[in-house]
């Protein structure tokens, strides 16, 4: 099946192994197939990979053939443990390895040097999409990469098949930590989000007209990212401040009275006008809220 | 001073009183002069007025003086408290009692019958904006008002003025509900943002670099809250999940973990992935997110 593979393949694509073949491996796998990449797959559970070889992929018996099988390894398992122990027995030697496997900034980089004291050259990677966003560039998802340059540009045409790519260094750990800090923002909108829709569950306001309210008013205060990052590099909270922290938290009253009064639990709201007045009990109710970023981070962290 | 102004206006502008001339009152003020409408200020604190006094407001010596001088009144004071305090006195017979002060659903409906129990129209609102946006119809700011359509209709122009009008219903409860919901999922997001820049501020990360990664992003996930309200209209939380709550709650720990590993504080992250973990543990893994609404509304709220 493999040389069948070749045979047909542009020359000009090339050859890749990937293993796992979950939702997320199966798309990526997809979308390298269908651009003319032959492509050899590698699941732990072999049923897993059957599909995609009805669509031309190669599956080889064992991840030590998958590796040997092809240069470009990208690998999409589980989590990191998984990754150590399907690569157990495989020959890294001159390979060069993708982990696209979700994982924090510390296992990305010890997984690195793990991967680069076995011969292979190493690349991270964060994936910003979903399964249905892979292969499908008008859908915005991209992947963070960090590690080997040199890998990263020599594959970065293969790496933009199924996704966007994004270059963020060579620490082998920031493709984790910008992909971990994107979905942490995102878990504190979507915790917004279900506070806000839990308001209004009770009252005769329909959800659907409600939504495009809730979603462009969201839209039109993410850019207070860029002025954080801005107060951060210079050091200055309190410059042009249009609404300190003081008459915030102040504000802040009005939402926790509005969800006692609608029923609704501020176990959502809590932390958060709980750290702002601290910031605020601190001595710093004149400047913006950039301070409790600091207030997060442990001394000597 | 009253007479002047009233003599130089266009004939075609209406005529209102304002009280409270704090920041936000002060804007409101300024907007409504600069379209050459008469105004008549009044404020606790007389000093905070002049001001407004030579770019032609007339300043009443009271609150009841600044009633009668107009049919149309906002208010626009610290709290309801104020409103009432500030109101004590004056003949509310005929007006049209347009409140714009911060406040709950509750307060908002019984401050609607307090103004028309006294002879008065009620109409509440609930400001969009932050001051400097009032009057800059590009800044896209907006007010959310509720309660009486047919004082809404009638000075609907004039209200257009200082920002942009969205009508969301009869129920004098709606403006500040919708007000709260919308200020309250912004502070999820703030917390999200919070989050994310305290996870690179001990890393080699430029965050201004960062922040378009960030709001792009947040952006992006913006329009999840359609997806909510179909889900919660139709009561099907599961069709067509892509990432159900089992597989969010499961990457909830690489969130954890690298919080953990970057010396921040999880606490702005931990009542959402725990109320996850919750729905997941109630046996609703297979679903969307949208069930976690229904966890944070006390029954029979």
């Amino acid at each position: 099946m493999t040389d069948n593979t070749l045979a047909t393949a542009p020359a000009s694509r090339t050859a890749l192994t990937l293993l796992g073949t979950g939702a997320m491996g199966t798309a990526l796998a997809r979308a390298w197939l269908a651009a003319g990449h032959p492509v050899t797959v590698w699941n732990r559970t072999p049923a897993r990979a059957g599909a995609l070889a009805a669509e031309g992929a190669a599956v080889a018996a064992t991840a030590a053939d998958a590796v040997a099988a092809s240069r470009l390894v990208v690998v999409c398992l589980l989590d990191d443990a998984s990754v150590g122990e399907a690569l157990e027995h495989a020959d890294l030697t001159g390979r060069d390895l993708v982990n696209l496997t979700t994982g924090t900034p510390a296992e990305g980089r010890t997984r690195a040097a793990w991967a680069e004291s076995r011969g292979a050259r190493f690349l991270d990677g964060g994936i910003m999409a979903v399964p249905p966003m892979i292969g499908a560039p008008e859908s915005g998802g991209y992947v963070f990469y960090s590690g080997s340059r040199a890998l990263f540009e020599e594959h970065r045409g293969t790496l933009a098949v199924p996704a966007g790519t994004r270059w963020v260094g060579a620490d082998p750990g920031f493709a984790a930590l910008h992909d971990v800090a994107l979905l942490s923002a995102m878990s504190g909108l979507f915790a917004g989000i279900t506070h806000a829709f839990a308001l209004i569950r009770r009252e005769d306001v329909d959800p659907v007209g409600f939504a495009p309210l809730l979603a462009s008013w969201l839209t039109a205060m993410t850019p207070a990212a860029h002025r954080t990052a801005e107060q951060l590099a210079s050091g200055d909270y309190t410059t042009g401040v249009v609404s300190n922290l003081a008459m915030q938290s102040a504000g802040n009253t009005t939402l926790l009275r509005t969800a006692e009064e609608q029923g609704v639990s501020p176990e959502l709201l809590t932390p958060y006008t709980a750290l702002m007045a601290r910031r605020v009990a601190d001595g710093h109710g004149d400047e913006d809220g950039v301070g409790m970023i600091d207030l997060l981070v442990r001394p000597g962290a």
